[in-house]
């Protein structure tokens, strides 16, 4: 054995046998419910140019100012691991012209993210997301149906205590005159406010009522729907009817502004009932500025992010089982050397037609194969030996019942289906 | 619209809605054979230590030479998006002691690497691989399997032409003692040949054989089947047996190494008939020195990557549509407002119930929502006008046969299954 070790990289994942199976489960939700919604894959490159992140996401967030994995590569160019789904698919739906398309584009994509954060329980630095993002429609029914989609995703999975919480948070101009409102009601406490606060207050004045710590002083705050105009107020109004409409539970939290400048009129978060509390499990909003920022037409846009690394936790502490292991068909036993060699032609026939098949490989005693069959949780085993073999026959055994008959060779595809 | 366009990374892929429903059927079947062949799937993070890609892949290769991204993370560790998928999941196997399950251990991986080449056509910086990797047994039959499960692959995805070509590259021992005899070959031609076969022969002269400009010229070339040991022949006998009994068609290729020298006993490469002439469209081998190598116990392996680019390719070429976009179940027109509410309910109500379902998000005419459904390849349309939900009933017309008929809406779910 040579004498170094190596580990994967702080704060990475081996996803392994019996937890895959996991990942694969909620994938496959994701893409089924992305079927029934009509929304189609895309996969954009897992690196980037740096500047399409400092434009897309913002150059003064926590993600671009501390986060990202930026390197230069073999060309000299700045290129960075993506830190979240959206600035790669809004640059995509640009430079390939999706706007010219005479539908709507409704898209999703699943796959890894990567930011250096300090590693903790749910949070890894690279991380998986599961999102989707429509352009080219304002129309508050598409609010609706992506919160609708997220909400979908929750439940099928099993997940308990979802909610959506909806919030608007208007348009620049609105969220410019409530700025000034809150701040004139900031002001005269300040002194009293934490740090973070304080802080907020120069850089992003409606993140402060979101604090952790001084949150309930706040309770006599001006709401920014009292600020909305009137197209904001009609968007928002339908965005409820169409989610009373589908029965969906939602409240209106007039506090939830998400990390985000893009977002305008509808931001929402995904909570499920997590450790301890009610915990944030994804969210979104809509942006109608971001595809003109990053170089395109004017065009609306709305989407979500989540995280499935966070959802696997709680379904966790939900005390949920996804376990997808799928059970083996049949485990085939071979006793002397003929018999051995018929049983590679089986084996390789069986898995052809659709049969999950598996034998030994490490020429162990029939008792240790059958614990093998056993481990892999096998409906049957078949043993087939140089007798047998002689009469075109094999020995069918079901786990289950532990009934065990003789069948013809060439039967054994039906007796197994 | 901002002044700036960006654009994704030279040798990058967007992979949109039209193409990447090829990607998702190509990747269904390789998950699916691995469900069949009880391969599971095993998931390792996109970069990785440098040095594991050095000591894993060969420092001398032109991979770790010249192609790497590598780069420093913000703790100055350094870092390289993976150039291959084998040594991270030889790391993984070792790291978390998989060797000590009672079974051989049977892995498959998907996803992006990424080599920093000179773009050109089926070739990307980011690219993407399919490959098995087996643990734990040095049976011959297993090497008959990873080849059978990779010719089952190509063979089911339709590609034409498809043969395996084989080869027994022996132990370290047998290869050095025909590097020798090979050495004692080449000598007396040297200045005869072109400069990369001079500077093969001092850093690999087996693979001076498989120069292109070259090998016309090693007609009678000394043969490595000539210098294997009894082992190996054994070994090679048996594979070859297997893969009769399988009736997969293959050759065997004396010349066939491989770029990477850790192969031991069985070599392998898939052929198709490509563009112009027979292309290799992925390949493989044993290799027992790797697991120790990389730190782990004295275990053999075997296995293989498949390119995704290059089968797509071929597939293209020869004229192979793989086109997987499902036909819509039905798409949904409202005729007034209280009707477009309506129709939210219903949409949300059928997609609940796995029902694939589409409606206008434009505010456009029924014309153009007709052409809509058009487009999306609806089976159905079902048209809900006010005097239609005053009726608790839906307009619904077969988009094949131009039938239409009215059904209760509480019909209409059981009108689409």
């Amino acid at each position: 054995m040579a004498n170094e070790k190596f580990e994967k990289p702080t704060g990475t994942q081996d996803i392994l046998p019996g937890t895959v199976e996991k990942w694969q489960l909620i994938e496959e939700k994701a893409r089924d419910l992305c079927r029934r919604y009509n929304y189609r894959e895309i996969r954009t490159p897992i690196f980037e140019q740096t500047e399409l992140f400092e434009r897309g996401v913002g150059e003064t967030t926590d993600i671009v100012e501390k986060e990202m994995y930026t390197f230069k590569d073999k060309g000299d160019r700045s290129m960075t691991l993506r830190p979240e789904g959206t600035a790669g698919v809004v640059r995509a739906f640009v430079q390939n012209k999706l706007y010219g398309e005479p539908d709507i584009t409704k898209l999703y994509y699943i796959g890894p993210m990567f930011r250096y954060e300090r590693p903790q329980a749910g949070r890894y630095r690279q991380f998986h997301q599961f999102g989707v993002e429509v352009f080219g429609t304002a129309d508050p029914a598409v609010d609706a149906e992506v919160i609708a989609l997220g909400y979908t995703f929750y439940k099928e999975l099993g997940l308990q205590g979802v909610k959506a919480e909806i919030n608007s948070v208007g348009t620049p101009e609105v969220r410019a005159a409530y700025r000034s409102r809150l701040l004139a009601y900031l002001e005269p406490m300040k002194d009293n406010l934490c740090s973070d606060c304080q802080s907020r207050m120069e850089r992003n004045p409606l993140r402060v009522l979101d604090c952790k710590k001084d949150q309930d002083k706040f309770t006599d705050a001006p709401s920014i729907l009292d600020s909305l105009d009137e197209e904001c107020s009609v968007h928002f109004g339908k965005v409820q009817s169409y989610l009373d409409a589908m029965n969906i539970e939602y409240e209106i939290n007039p506090r939830l502004v998400r990390g985000l400048d893009y977002y305008t009129h509808t931001a929402f978060e995904f909570k499920a009932q997590g450790i301890g509390a009610i915990d944030t499990v994804g969210g979104g909003g809509r942006f109608n500025g971001l595809v003109d920022q990053i170089g395109g037409p004017d065009q609306p846009g709305i989407g979500f992010g989540i995280g499935l690394e966070r959802i696997q936790l709680i379904l966790e502490h939900q005390g949920i089982d996804l376990s997808g292991v799928k059970p083996l068909d049949v485990y085939l036993v071979a006793l002397g050397e003929a018999a051995e060699r018929e049983v590679v032609k089986i084996i390789y026939e069986l898995r052809g037609k659709g049969i999950s098949a598996e034998r030994d490989y490490l020429g162990r005693k029939m008792k240790a194969q059958m614990k093998s069959a056993d481990r892999l949780n096998a409906r049957y085993t078949a043993i087939l030996g140089d007798d047998e073999l002689a009469r075109g026959e094999i020995s069918l055994k079901s786990m289950e019942s532990g009934e065990q008959r003789t069948v013809k060779l060439e039967q054994l595809f039906e007796e197994l289906v």
